[in-house]
């Protein structure tokens, strides 16, 4: 859909850094006027949801540097240019826990915030988890720990806002959802 | 929690715009070698689910620059620098939708990017709308319209990604996990 279209005049690049490009975009908008439009260029990210033979949630414990804490999440990662997100998903999986898995189901996709950013998130479910012998290693600036957790304790830690995030706090109400206990 | 807590050294302001404000950090890693994290600081945001008598939902449409696509969304908007998540979502809602209301619910909150944004999304709930004869005007670069929908209406708009952000699709999923019809 294109309501209220906003189109174009200009678009300058502000910044091009590892995670954030910047640009400010001059647009006209529906009444003629224009506006400034603020904008981060994000290549879209992939979380999933793993649960193991004995009905625990497999999250990661790490430390987020705009939020000056660290939080507990479903694993992720950003999207490779070209990459598939089911292949972004198998990859960040066995960086993140040391599971691998052959199942993975599409459970939803969204914006995390339409206003300012293009990131997409997709997530997916396995409960088809197998350990790597020597799984590959993740970026060598994240540090994090595994936390395997039933629903009930993942429901407590969102209460204490030690899970706190979109994608996460998704999962979980995905899960209560459905019913898992 | 501060677990793998990482330390800046410094800290440069790369852009202070109307809705980002960029800054990278550089700081020390728990392994002591240093890394680069950009940041958007964001004051945080705040989104109603709004209830009407007669069972639907009310959402706004809108263009979303950075997508370059319209979409439908539960009402929103940014926090004022010192007010009140509860006092936004009743300005937004009435900017918005023209309702307000006197009894609001809290959902629940979450960080929308925690890996690069600080931006904290709180959520609230109300089944108790009023029309307001002549309600505030709402930003003059915003053009919205406002669609009346039933849960069952909005998840088909989910399945064709017209509904597709982390706030509306946790609202849509509170809805049905709380058994709404």
């Amino acid at each position: 859909m294109k309501k209220f279209e906003e189109k174009t005049i200009s678009s300058e690049v502000i910044y091009d850094g590892k995670v954030v490009h910047l640009k400010v975009d001059d647009v006209v908008l529906p009444d003629g006027k224009t506006a400034k439009r603020e904008i981060i260029d994000h290549p879209g990210a992939v979380a999933i949801i793993p649960i193991t033979k004995d009905n625990k949630i497999v999250f990661v414990e790490q430390y987020r540097k705009p939020l000056e804490k660290s939080l507990i999440e479903i694993p992720a990662g950003k999207l490779e240019v070209g990459e598939d997100p089911e292949e972004t998903a198998i990859r960040e999986l066995e960086e993140e826990t040391g599971y691998t898995t052959k199942d993975l189901s599409f459970v939803t996709s969204f914006y995390t915030s339409p206003g300012f950013a293009n990131e997409r998130m997709y997530i997916y479910i396995t409960d088809t988890l197998e350990l790597v012998d020597q799984p590959i290693a993740g970026d060598e600036d994240e540090f994090i720990s595994i936390r395997k957790l039933t629903l009930e304790e993942a429901k407590q830690l969102v209460e204490q806002e030690e899970i706190h995030d979109a994608k996460t706090n998704y999962a979980i109400l995905y899960l209560h959802a459905l019913g898992m206990k």
